[in-house]
């Protein structure tokens, strides 16, 4: 029988109603904004109501430094949701939505993958319900406004060439990352250099993913640095008076989207913050909602644990007062394999050696996990050609780091192939063993945070940073930034700024090429590596071949 | 007692569950998409299974040439649908969605007025169903991918220099309109100057508002010029296999919404382009679908009749087979003053000369109006200050025409306030009179089309227009554009280029400064005058004023 692809299975979904998904977590159907029969939005009132009520555990899905092989870090998530909920437990969902942009230059991505997804897949590839859209409008007013500000006489004496605020559009169009605009004379302003970002880059989309609510979003809003004048005072968006506008904008954005998994259960799909210059978790109001109507939470952070988990924990859990009872690090026999140096044309032949030689990988993120002081318990994702010696070496090497491997066949088998992990993690997380605590204190110096995540997270040796660098940390520190958490931006390959060196390596230093101020969203950006804000399209773009077929299906966009 | 605003009128509105809505006019549950509990897209299944039914009948509103009195086009379109249901008639409405861009310049308007309104409100003056995100979307992804074809090795030969197709944003930003892009170096592109439009500019919204469906959508998106090769060859869409991708991502955008008035009648709110380089009418496939459901269907064109009506009968109807049965001119008795050479200060006080004196302006439109074949009846659109004799006195001229002026106060009493007209309205519809035809035939000459249009329309002596203009029209014939009909963009506040020459001027010409070709809309845009088509923000924008409340309502927008 030929192996179905990810699309044809969420073809073959049988939908539930939206109500239906809803009112499992007690949400009445006046409570939801239907989008189409297959998505809604939680209403505010409904958010505001939930305020007292006991929060439920949440836990974290994270992985390993992703290769090639993939690991299944969503398709995991999901898959633990559908089995807690198969197991008997009121369980959801909290997951990030997707781009629309970069499915129009490389196919577009299954929310979840095999039996393990969740739907309506094209809906969420596409415009959703259009929560991206209503972050490029916000965005790109306040962009507006700052150049009618200037055109209009320019009394906050903004310094043209200091223009930190770009614009943005979710889509790959390399034309746009550097552009002069204003041209043509007198009636279309001041001519300035300044470019586009891909809206996912957006400070607008790591506050909306941060903001508790919406008078939290205004004043974050209200925050953001946009430009800097002659003599080098911030000039902030409510200095131009453009926060509340934005936040009427994003309104509906605020609230989150429910939809379901291939089993019916309900995922809160919602927010899409860069996991590099931001943080990469789904939105804080999300995963505040969910925790408040189910008794289980599974979630999940970009990246791998280095980059992603450490700032789910470091920056989402310390900003929203959220503490995870268990963590699940997803880890594959494959990728095991590469890291302990085997070439993805060759992972078809068993090779236990390889991955034993790689697992170091994986057992410095537990034991960076296990520094956060929460339980770590490892998700082996399986995969068809994997072998029983292989899963073996896994499970052992696994036990001498003192946690457990489990096997997982959520992608084949959907909620019952992962039963055993969804009983263990309800183990862990009702076993009282947590004791979150963040890994560096608010009042620890900019450039000390830096420097503990490169030595706890990444071992390294040390940071480099020139004087510049120090210079413009100890200026926001002066300037009252000094108590943000830091968001650094490096590749998601390895633990080291050399996305080729895989495995557990040691020796080496943090390069901070530069550091960004992000006043509303609440974090300092460490960019160590050259980091791409605004993609452009390949040679042969998807979007060529994207189209509906005869009976109205999409085709080529998966 | 306080006169209510239009938003306190709409925010007291009683609104019905939109399936209530639909249901009256025999649309189930499953064959509306819901956004929230008001808003549905009509599903494309079912509009399909309508093929074969009878249409109804179609009326139109159009209005005189617009003065800073305001006509209320809107609001008599939206009232006389109420009074059509509350005689017992099975009515529907048909209006453009609003941009919204401009209401973070300008305050946003209502749709309609009074008791004569569309509701809800405030989301039709944002995000709305996501029509217009989706169209940004389609066409800047042929953008991208315009400079992305150049950029990998420019294959189809694209003159750098000639590359039409522009980018666009809904938002007011005069710093887009002329930009450089592609700067940076290398791996940005090849840098050229061009610019962005609003997005009710965009060639994509003038399709969307002309397709009978999803494949007529394609053809034409694939027939649009983008650029020209070299050697002056004309580039398309097609040729860049950009066509089907934004058909994806315009598929819900295609199907209708409907939403309804403050006394619950259904009113489909579906598209919105551009008065001036575009038609300016709600989508064909929202008048079409109404048609199958309603026994009569109002629906309007933008601008006074000498553009709107023009555009809609000799654009619209002729490339959709579409006929109306009656056409409602409305007019106050205000708008006449203005005509008759009143000062809008001095509007309260009455003058029945001046009345007289404006008359000749509705004339015309009625004279112009009854030549297309189609019945015309007057609608006074009642304001407070108008006098008996000088609602008397634009009777008596109209009925001196040969035709029927009827007072109407919907915008007070809602469909109460124009029963009278309703009344008559489907005495004209169904009496048979109506006999429409174009006002020229496919076959004509392109500058004797405009030269047509100037005459019979404006009253011209005749049409200005330079040899490089001539020149271009006969080449656009030779290539098999000659077919096409006129979409003349010129002020809408006088029959001449002269916004400032108000009644019925004689003895001018229609000087043509560019014209365009519109390939897939499939129109040649005909300039006559500055047309703007990227609005800039004022001094003091709106956005700087709008924001929640403390209970969340939106303030500042309205």
């Amino acid at each position: 029988m030929a192996v179905k692809t990810d699309i044809q299975i969420a073809r073959e979904a049988v939908k539930q109603p939206i109500q239906d998904v809803g009112a499992r977590l007690g949400i009445g159907a006046g409570d939801m904004l239907p989008y189409g029969h297959d998505k809604a939005k939680i209403s505010q009132s409904f958010i505001s109501s939930l305020r007292d009520r006991p929060d439920g555990k949440l836990i974290l899905v994270t992985a390993i430094n992703p290769t090639p092989a993939g690991e299944g870090k969503t398709t995991t998530t999901v898959g633990l949701g559908d089995g807690l909920n198969r197991i008997g437990k009121r369980a959801a969902i909290c997951i990030r939505e997707a781009s629309l942009g970069p499915n129009f230059g490389m196919k577009g991505g299954a929310a979840g993958g095999g039996h393990a997804q969740v739907v309506p897949m094209e809906d969420m590839n596409l415009h959703f319900t259009g929560d991206f859209h209503a972050i490029t409008s916000a965005h790109n007013l306040l962009a507006a406004m700052i150049d009618n500000h200037i055109y209009w006489g320019n009394a906050l004496d903004i310094d043209l060439r200091r223009i930190v605020w770009r614009r943005v559009l979710d889509m790959n169009d390399r034309a746009l990352r550097d552009v002069a605009t204003s041209l043509g004379g007198v009636a279309n302003g001041f001519p300035r250099q300044t470019g586009f970002d891909i809206t996912v880059a957006s400070e607008v989309m790591a506050i909306l993913c941060l903001a508790r609510d919406l008078k939290d979003l205004e004043r974050r809003l209200g925050d953001m640095i946009v430009a800097y004048t002659r003599d080098k005072r911030p000039v902030c968006c409510r200095d131009l008076k453009a926060d509340g506008a934005m936040t009427v904008l994003l309104k509906d954005a605020m609230q989150p989207n429910l939809v379901q998994t291939l089993e019916n259960n309900p995922a809160f799909v919602h927010g899409g913050p860069f996991a590099n210059i931001a943080h990469g978790c789904n939105s804080v109001i999300a995963t505040t909602t969910a925790l408040k109507i189910a008794d289980y939470v599974v979630t999940e952070a970009g990246f791998g644990a280095d980059l992603g988990a450490e700032k789910f924990l470091n920056i989402k859990c310390r900003k929203a007062g959220l503490a995870p009872s268990a963590v699940v690090l997803v880890a594959t026999v494959r990728a095991m394999k590469m890291n302990g140096g085997v070439a993805k044309g060759d992972l078809g032949a068993e090779n236990v050696a390889a991955v034993q030689d790689g697992c170091p990988n994986l057992g410095r993120h537990i034991g960076n996990l296990q520094g956060f002081g929460v339980p770590v318990i490892v998700a082996i994702n399986h995969f068809s050609g994997d072998t029983e010696a292989e899963v073996k070496a896994v499970k052992d090497y696994v036990a001498r780091q003192g946690t457990e491997a489990v096997l997982c066949r959520h992608w084949a088998d959907g909620g019952a192939g992962i039963e055993e992990l969804a009983h263990k993690v309800v183990a862990l997380a009702d076993s009282g063993q947590a004791d979150f605590k963040v890994l560096y204190p608010d009042d620890m110096p900019l450039l000390d945070k830096i420097e503990t995540i490169a030595r706890r997270i990444y071992h390294a040796d040390g940071v480099d940073a020139d004087d510049r660098i120090r210079s413009q940390l100890a200026e926001w520190q002066e300037h009252g930034y000094g108590h943000l958490p830091i968001c650094v931006a490096k590749t998601q390959y390895s633990f080291t700024t050399d996305p080729t060196r895989r495995g557990a390596p040691t020796g080496h230093r943090l390069p901070v090429r530069e550091v960004r101020l992000s006043a509303g969203a609440g974090f300092v950006v460490a960019i160590c590596g050259e980091i791409m804000t605004m993609p452009g399209l390949p040679r042969n773009p998807a979007s060529e071949t994207i189209r509906l077929d005869s009976e109205g299906q999409i085709e080529g966009l998966f």
